[in-house]
């Protein structure tokens, strides 16, 4: 599939870090950095946007902050060539902590919502475009919202100055078809926009249902290497960047960096396809209590963590 | 997707005995026996059918040969209530040690082969049939079969009296838009037949491609118990059976056997997602390189291996 307009963006810090508390060192998320500029990838999200008044650093690492001082460490002396993104949650950064894009090394802010928080996330990235800053709006969780307040939300989102729009599948419930459904559905109500897309790997489909993404036009692609990310984690970028036939890219700098930096990790944490993250999809669920799960001695104890979720979810 | 047509075929003793010489002990094979049995499991492929003078059974567990004897012992002293194939390899097994299907606890026999093997597949299949069973031909790695050949292969099967026949991706190479491709064009060289299909998970599409096979009318699904197989393995039946809404089909069986007997294999041997897998995947090769990486002390030295495989396929 090669389309000029497709964009990659890794999430490997970000999203990983949601596994770690964002505890990666420098010699880590720097050559994430210069493998992904070798690879030819568009944007690195290298954390979140908060305010560091919200969190203690005690507790999280600097990519929950992405200040520039830790930014500026990464990159280093030479010209930064691949575009730095950071997320934004609502509630969770003050407008006067956003410098101005250009104080920053950020290029990109996005602004995760849930639905009920559309109007929030609107006015969060309209003031990050403000300040001079490429926005997206990515709307989690769309697996559990129904088609009124869907609608709703796309009307508003589609009346917004942000020029992309994210389809995210937070709970990895979603099927080849859902993603066809939903594609053509942000297509019709957000004819002006860019859209882009966000798996997880609750069914094995996370990567299976990019390509999906990709056959229905959508261009704004989330990956991470290896697909570390939350529980059963991402899009692994490796198979992405295989898949996509556009020359500029490179999986081999992927492959190293894989060896060096994300196999010391997976001994350390635990993401990936496990039948407790399935459980959790197939019953589009949150994946907090699979976390719970696999964080615990109990991991192995999948049938009892099964009858508990479809008891649970039978009594909803 | 409820449709009755629809047979799913576990393949974890057969494909999973590829990883360890079949040596898996009764007590595993029971339980894979009795959770298919309760899930509502069509199939279960048990094993390969070999003769005794081709292989030595110091080396090859029981299941390299599915000898009368040791289905008895499996099946016990209740009505087996699911039925049971195995897969012959053409040039492994004399006609003569085939025995009738009125003495055998066998219900199918599913014959293997390269393209161009196919008469000979054709000629076994149907001394299968004559001697009672059901059959399939499994036609293997078609992801590296030219199109005249394969036109010319499904010529041929399109006039034996075999009524199943297998889209095979042996090398996890396919792609979903290869599965709708290939699925299309069986259909259309085999109007009278059933087509089933076998995935590899090299790329994570074994699950993917099995349900783009689906959308496409095939109806004779694989699948393995957390996906043990070769190499990356197979889709997972636990995934397959929670997306079939078929009523008949039960997964806590399936969650409960993988638990108890899957989870300690998993322990001492390989299979599932990996970079080397994936590299033989990617460029379309046997996965043979791969497997005797990941069975190495070399196994993440996965920078070395994938520029060896690179390199080689570049100057084929």
């Amino acid at each position: 599939m090669y389309r000029p307009e497709i964009k990659v963006i890794d999430c490997t810090v970000r999203d990983g870090g949601l596994m770690n508390k964002w505890q990666f060192d420098d010699k880590f998320v720097k050559h994430v950095y210069n493998a992904l500029t070798e690879a030819g990838v568009d944007y690195m999200e290298i954390g979140y946007l908060s305010s560091e008044s919200a969190f203690d650093r005690k507790e999280y690492g600097p990519w929950k902050f992405c200040a520039e001082a830790d930014l500026k460490r990464i990159i280093g002396d030479s010209e930064k060539k691949i575009k730095f993104s950071a997320m934004a949650d609502i509630g969770r950064i003050d407008y006067d902590d956003i410098p101005l894009r250009s104080d920053s090394s950020l290029d990109m802010i996005r602004v995760a919502c849930y639905v009920h928080q559309v109007d929030a996330a609107i006015a969060l990235a309209e003031h990050c475009q403000d300040k001079g800053y490429e926005t997206t709006i990515n709307l989690m969780a769309v697996s559990t919202v129904g088609i009124r307040d869907l609608n709703e939300a796309l009307e508003d989102l589609s009346k917004s100055r942000v020029p992309i729009i994210y389809l995210v599948d937070s709970f990895g419930a979603f099927y080849s078809e859902d993603i066809d459904a939903l594609a053509k559905k942000y297509f019709e109500r957000l004819p002006d926009k860019t859209i882009g897309v966000h798996c997880h790997n609750n069914q094995q489909l996370g990567f299976a249902n990019t390509i999906s993404a990709i056959i229905n036009g959508i261009n704004y692609l989330d990956a991470t290497l290896y697909g570390i990310g939350r529980g059963a984690g991402n899009c692994p970028l490796e198979l992405l960047l295989s898949f996509l036939k556009n020359p500029k890219f490179d999986v081999r700098p992927i492959v190293k960096c894989i060896e060096a930096e994300i196999f010391p990790w997976a001994k350390k944490i635990d993401w990936g396809y496990s039948v407790p993250y399935m459980t959790s999809g197939v019953l589009n669920q949150h994946p907090r209590a699979a976390m719970a799960l696999m964080e615990s001695e109990n991991k192995e104890k999948i049938t009892e963590f099964y009858d508990s979720m479809v008891n649970s979810t039978d009594s909803l």
